[in-house]
């Protein structure tokens, strides 16, 4: 388990976008076959550039960055400003990037990725799912051509971010995301239902002070301007983790203690309740007539051993 | 708290809508000053000869049963015969009623005592919501000329029972619910968040048996049918007790422990999610510039003092 991943990243950076990308580059059995951007958080523009300033940050200049969508399928897109910040990434201003987007989009790039090797591309979807649903209209069985889809996204018992039931990457892009989510992938769902319940406290966001190096430093700083976000919410110095805690069930799937194989889908119609995510979580439920394939719900996670190999990641 | 309560009940017996009735049949305080039957478990032809018969079991047979409406405010209607049986009382046949309903509807009846005594009558309902929406249209005044009002229905955070997401009153008129809950009442929610983990148990059960009378024995019987449904769902001989807890709070408001003061609105549009309560119960959410008035969602009781006044009223 653990050897040789090579993962395709779509993201939105984005503060916990950047802890992802930290997760994942401080791992020597993780290869970053390339990142994807998307707007989200902030505008494509933004995101694309933060991408490449954090793999710059993070030590892992070389990876290609492909600029995503810039707006969701159908809907207007909507930004993030109050939890991540003027630029996306809390107001600190990173060294400016050191290499070019390729000229492919996100979703080309995933798709010729997926074609060159089958089977051995995994994909961490943290942001709005538009580049994967129009890397699905590009090359339908993307399914079968990578390998493991672990998406940060949904809320299904928990309550909403954006909206006081939707979560903002299924809320940004709901027609992207059914179209995600009914396509039949290996798809582990990390959703407000598991993330929000591993929110990191003080104690942690200290303890990461007093790493050295520009890595940590760089991160806490990061961390200040969403901390003081989430603390409103949390009632303390907390905030969640929820693009890391994706990366990190994807690079470590034993960290995940509890789950439901479950279809998902989401809600495309309410006047209330659009961007929901639905599940049939009844006890007893019988899903097996369902034509709909099953996701894999993240209910409990090992929360310590997740907090302290974020902690790693960042050293 | 408690004294000379008069009540109006509007209900669709139903197995649990009869626990209802015996409920506040016991309690020489409280007087059922009318009972408005709807569709919902059964037909209204049924429910209303079923609550004729209830309330002779139970020892009111005087009290004025009012036909309410046979059918949803918008949509076709549906039954829940697997649940209450091809009689809506577990195929238990009850001694024929003793008198005959009322010449007014239900909704006719509830706007006639609400206005011959304002503030006197407090409302209790535990079937679709038709008949109060019906009632608010002939007299838009009811929220102030009734008392409280305690109705069973909704699933906020909990799953539904007739969909994966939404519960049978509600589901069964969503329009209905809607006017209901936006119209102002002092409206307390037992919604199936709190209903479906107060349920009894095989011990409970047992005990209702060994008390002696028709009250508990045909009660019991009642429920033998109803259990064989539930133990299925919780895995365990054990019933959810929707419409009696709701009597309770009504009687005993001393048993809701923790509640939520929140606006709760209905999905009429939704593909998937029509019918569903929805509110926002995000950790610090600030609903006071929300419009729409607050309801008590309850979400804790005291559990053994609800099962031993349900015990109790059964003797
Ligand atoms: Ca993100
Ligand atoms: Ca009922």
């Amino acid at each position: 388990m653990g050897d040789n991943l090579r993962i395709f990243v779509d993201c939105d950076p984005g503060i916990d976008d950047a802890l992802a990308l930290a997760y994942l580059t401080a791992r020597p059995e993780a290869e970053i076959a390339g990142v994807g951007t998307v707007f989200g958080n902030h505008n494509v523009d933004t995101t694309t550039d933060n991408a490449l300033r954090l793999l710059r940050l993070y030590g892992a200049p070389g990876v290609p960055v492909a600029r995503g969508a810039q707006r969701p399928l159908v809907q207007p897109p909507t930004l993030a400003e109050s939890v991540h910040g003027a630029n996306g990434l809390g107001d600190v201003v990173l060294p400016a990037a050191d290499h070019e987007p390729v000229a492919e989009t996100a979703a080309e790039l995933l798709v010729r990725l997926a074609r060159s090797a089958p089977g051995e591309i995994d994909v961490l979807a943290v942001g709005p799912l538009t580049n994967l649903a129009l890397a699905l209209s590009l090359e339908p069985r993307l399914p079968e051509l990578v390998g493991r889809v672990v998406v940060m996204g949904g809320a299904v018992r928990a309550p909403g971010n954006v909206t006081p039931w939707a979560e903002a990457n299924t809320s940004n892009d709901p027609e992207a995301a059914e179209a995600v989510f009914a396509a039949g992938f290996d798809l582990t769902l990390v959703a407000l239902d598991i993330t929000m319940k591993t929110e990191v406290d003080a104690a942690w966001l200290d303890g990461l002070k007093r790493i050295e190096g520009e890595r940590a430093s760089t991160t806490s700083d990061f961390l200040e301007f969403y901390v003081a976000w989430y603390s409103k919410l949390f009632g303390a110095r907390a905030c969640a983790m929820h693009d890391p805690l994706a990366a990190a069930v994807l690079l470590d799937p034993a960290l995940v203690t509890a789950h439901v194989d479950v279809p998902v889908r989401v809600e495309l119609q309410g006047r209330h309740t659009r961007g929901l995510t639905i599940a049939d979580l009844r006890p007893g439920a019988d899903t097996s007539a369902d034509p709909r394939p099953s996701v894999r719900l993240v209910t409990e996670v090992d929360r310590e051993a997740f907090f302290k190999r974020l902690t790693d990641s960042l050293r």
